[in-house]
């Protein structure tokens, strides 16, 4: 919700990356999100996400859903990355899972906010499924996973890594001063 | 190194307390820090370390042996926790550790940093160990657990609950709140 503004300040640019979290926490041996394995830490967190949602200004309800089935959310994104609507879709499912509390593993819930942008979500859908499309999940986690990824969202500009959205000012800060002297 | 100045400026006050991790990691099953157990969160939690340090004006060095065993420090801070050299000791212990590379785990690297404060380090260890004070570590650490502490540094503003540097602004910004509206 708040990088574009940050970047567009910045004059700086964003490429957006869906992937899976699934494999990468199945790497380290995890059944779910750290959220939901560790209760002490969890409660913590959804506590200081709920806190910094309010101090940022932007909406935010806990799911009662958590952690949501992405997979279906994460390929119609894919075919979008290039469209006009493939980051408002993104945004969307965001919003519809963290504000409006809906289930985004639900064909349903996905061709409604594909509706919302004027997109045909059953012929999305049909397409993310096709042999050019299918792989490419795959592929991009397994790009995540090489380059050590091990949550979200992760930002890197070239090699620097930056985690989560406490890091979103650093590295927009980071990719700006490299683009003065790079 | 930055809780005292925010803390003055926003007028409210800070208690230290020091705990052990080790027992708290253990309670999850950990052998050892998340920097280690993890490879790859822990190469980015060190770069992180070093950003921040840098973005913050403060000296930072990784240190080669790490964690540190941390328990006679822990132990010998307990006894000048209300002592004037209480709070100059344990923050010389990060900085012995964290900038100096020194062991805090060898009695020497310790009974040092307490001449600097003009404190006799064999004395204290002697007290740290006596049956007044040598349960209380202990002690504090069962309450730290008993918080559902998960890492350090935490700050408690009553029972709402902030973990790690950089949620330490909003640490200091809540309690100023609360002061004012109680």
């Amino acid at each position: 919700m708040r990088i574009e503004k940050l970047c567009l300040e910045a004059e700086v640019s964003c490429a957006w990356q869906p992937f899976l979290l699934g494999p990468i926490f199945e790497k380290r041996g995890w059944s779910s999100s750290p959220f939901v394995l560790d209760p002490e830490k969890g409660r913590y967190m959804w506590r200081d996400v709920e806190r910094e949602a309010e101090r940022l200004g932007l909406p935010f309800k806990r799911p009662a859903l958590f952690p949501a089935d992405s997979v279906l959310s994460a390929r119609l994104a894919l075919v979008g990355l290039d469209e006009p609507w493939g980051l408002p879709f993104a945004k969307a499912v965001f919003q519809a899972e963290f504000v409006f509390g809906q289930d985004i593993g639900l064909p349903a819930t996905l061709y409604a906010l594909l509706e919302d942008l004027g997109q045909d979500g059953p012929a999305i859908h049909e397409a993310a499924l096709s042999p050019f499309w299918k792989p490419r999940l795959r592929a991009v986690t397994q790009t995540a996973l090489a380059r050590g990824i091990f949550g979200a969202p992760t930002f890197f500009v070239e090699d620097e890594v930056f985690w989560g959205n406490d890091r979103l000012e650093q590295a927009v800060a980071w990719a700006k001063a490299k683009k003065k002297a790079p």
